[in-house]
Formats: C-alpha cells, sequence, structure tokens
C-alpha cells in the first residue's frame, strides 16, 4: 500500500518558493532557515535534508530562475517561424516589460545583504543568455537583416545595458523621462546592429 | 614654540593608504582596523579620532579615488583645444589602459566580501561621471562632429558598457580575443555616437 507522503520534489519545490519570497521580502541577510520552514510548516532537519544551508537554498532561486529564462531562450532560438529582428524585438521587450512585475528578480538584489548574490546571479544569467542571443544575432546576420562584424562581442557588451535598464527605468522620476529612455534606446540599439532606427518598437509587448 | 606633531590631514590620508592596500590585499571584509593602525604605526584609538568605523575609511578609500576621477574629468571638459571626439577618445583610452594598472580598483571589489562597496562604487561613479561625459558628447553635437538625439541617456548606456570592460578584457583568455573585444568596442562606440567606424583607436593611449 502506498504511504502518504509528500512528494519530495514538489516538498523541495515549496521550500524554494518560500524562500524566494522571504528573500524578496526580507532581504537574504536577514532571512533565518526557521522563517523558511514556518512559512512551509516544516521542521527544521526537513529543511536540511533538501539544503546544504540558506546558501544552498538561494542558489536554487537562482538556478530556478535562470532555468525559466533558459528554456525561454532556447524556444525563441530555435523557433523557425521568426526572423532575428522579431526575435530581438521580444527579448529587448520582455527586458522593458519586466519593469511592470511587481516582485521582480531585481528588487530581491536590491535588498541589502543580496549583494553578492547579485554578482553570482548576474554571471550565471550572462554565461547562459549572451551565447543564446549570439545564436539569434547570427541568424540575423545570415538572413542579412543585420549588419555586425563581431556578434558575440556585440552581444556582451548589449548585456550590459539591458543588465542595467530595470533599474534605469524604474530610477526615472516622470513618465516622459522614461519614454525619453526607451527612445534612446531603440535607436541606441538599432544603431549596433546596423539597422533603421525605427526598427525596434520596444513598448510593443508592455501590453499599453 | 611650535610643537612637533605631524599634520592631522597627512595623517588622515596615511590612514586611507594604508587601508586601500589592505583592501585590496586582504579583502575589505577580512582587514581588521589593527591591520591598518599596525601598517601606520599608530594607535587604534588614534584611527578611531579620524573615522568613525572601518567603513569609514572605506568610504574615504573610494571618495579619493572617485576625486581624482572627477578632477581629471572637468579639466577635460573644460579644455578649449581639443574637439569632442579627441576627448572621448581619451576617455574611452583609458578605460582600456587601466587593465595594465595592476593594484586598480576592481581588483579590490573582486575581493569576496567587497560586494556591497562594489555597488555603492559604481552608484557614486555613475552620478560623477555621466554628467561630465554629457556635457562632452553635447560639445561634439554642437561641433556637428557626433550625430546623438538623445545624449544624457545614451551616455549612461554606454556607461553599462564601459564599466564592465576592464573586467571583460581581464577575462579573455588570448591575445586575439582582446583585441577582437577592443575593435567590436569601436565599431560599437562608433556607430552609437553615429560617426564612421574607424574614427577611434582605443590602443592609441596604450603605449604600445
Amino acid at each position: 500500500m502506498a504511504r502518504i507522503t509528500k512528494d519530495p520534489e514538489k516538498r523541495r519545490k515549496e521550500f524554494i518558493a518560500a524562500a524566494r519570497e522571504l528573500f524578496i521580502e526580507k532581504g537574504f541577510d536577514q532571512t533565518a532557515v526557521s522563517d523558511i520552514t514556518n512559512k512551509v510548516g516544516m521542521s527544521h532537519g526537513s529543511f536540511f535534508y533538501y539544503f546544504k544551508s540558506k546558501k544552498g537554498v538561494m542558489e536554487e532561486v537562482i538556478n530556478d530562475n535562470l532555468t525559466s529564462w533558459k528554456d525561454f531562450m532556447l524556444d525563441l532560438v530555435a523557433n523557425e517561424e521568426m526572423n532575428a529582428l522579431q526575435k530581438m524585438q521580444i527579448v529587448f521587450g520582455m527586458t522593458v516589460k519586466s519593469r511592470k512585475a511587481k516582485q521582480n528578480i531585481n528588487e530581491f538584489f536590491q535588498k541589502e545583504g543580496n549583494a553578492v548574490m547579485y554578482r553570482e546571479h548576474r554571471k550565471k544569467s550572462r554565461e547562459i543568455v549572451v551565447p543564446l542571443i549570439t545564436q539569434i544575432v547570427e541568424q540575423g546576420v545570415n538572413e542579412g537583416v543585420l549588419n555586425i562584424e563581431f556578434p558575440r562581442e556585440t552581444v556582451e557588451y548589449v548585456g550590459y545595458v539591458i543588465e542595467n535598464l530595470g533599474d534605469s527605468l524604474k530610477a526615472t522620476s516622470s513618465e516622459e523621462e522614461y519614454y525619453k529612455k526607451i527612445r534612446a534606446l531603440e535607436i541606441f540599439l538599432a544603431r549596433v546592429v546596423g539597422i533603421g532606427e525605427n526598427k525596434f518598437n520596444l513598448l510593443e509587448f508592455e501590453g499599453k
């Protein structure tokens, strides 16, 4: 007869989800393992069955986030119906859109005590994202849509802009300033990839 | 009759210089106030006469660094003999050159335990540098040398690339990769500011 225990994988995910919420709410340093176990309603011991330490569950939170981003990007790279420009539009558009998400990962990293994690996350996320976007750009060069001599390097440089964009947009104090930044970015990106300045529309996906 | 005591301002600077060296060598978290006082040959009490805490002296180390950078930039902005392109060439060229400096500020921030300071430093350094470079770019637009619709925003975006450049160049594993990154950056910058792709020569100041 089957014993009625919860699926361990399901429980692991509950811990990760609870940890993520607490890290966002209180910050990593200010969250105790007991906060996480209380939230899930499990014992201290059970936490350490799944994770080595608080840092361990933090790495899972980050990996989780990166994995869903990676899956999305892999699908996009493999998509044969869109041209490179449409794909880039989606990637850039999503970065702009993410400003609207309330409890996004940036807020989490802005918490005091999350600075080390922040750097770790950026590093990992670059390792995943840069090669995938490079593939999209190379598709665009092959299609004759984009004009870039050094795809890999150019994508890296654009990445530094994109990863700071969320914070930059959040720091705007007026709608005017916000739209200026978006328009400036559209021109910036279009020039870098060697296309016309009106080719990118980064607000298309904002749902306005 | 004058008492033979050391100038307090001079002593303060000795503390700051010693702290900087130790932070680079051991990292901020791993440096004790006693390490700093030992290095200078002063008492614990004298340290706290000048600084509130270890974090206090760290802020001075950062400010020191930013002040010399700011002075340099102010001179450059005010210089009436150079056109904007020459000025930008100097700013970008210096960023590339700084790879060669052995104990530079980046190494310091790469030390574990310096992550919070790192973010603080970037923020302050942006507040200083972005408006100054914007002035140079606006000079270039007025001179008709550069073609930029949104100088302030574009400088901000370029800044994100530049502030990651040191680490990026350090991570290259071959001379070929290094020069590819430089050339890609020359094209990237030239396109962004709307000039010919061969207008920037970032290695000119490398002393090679």
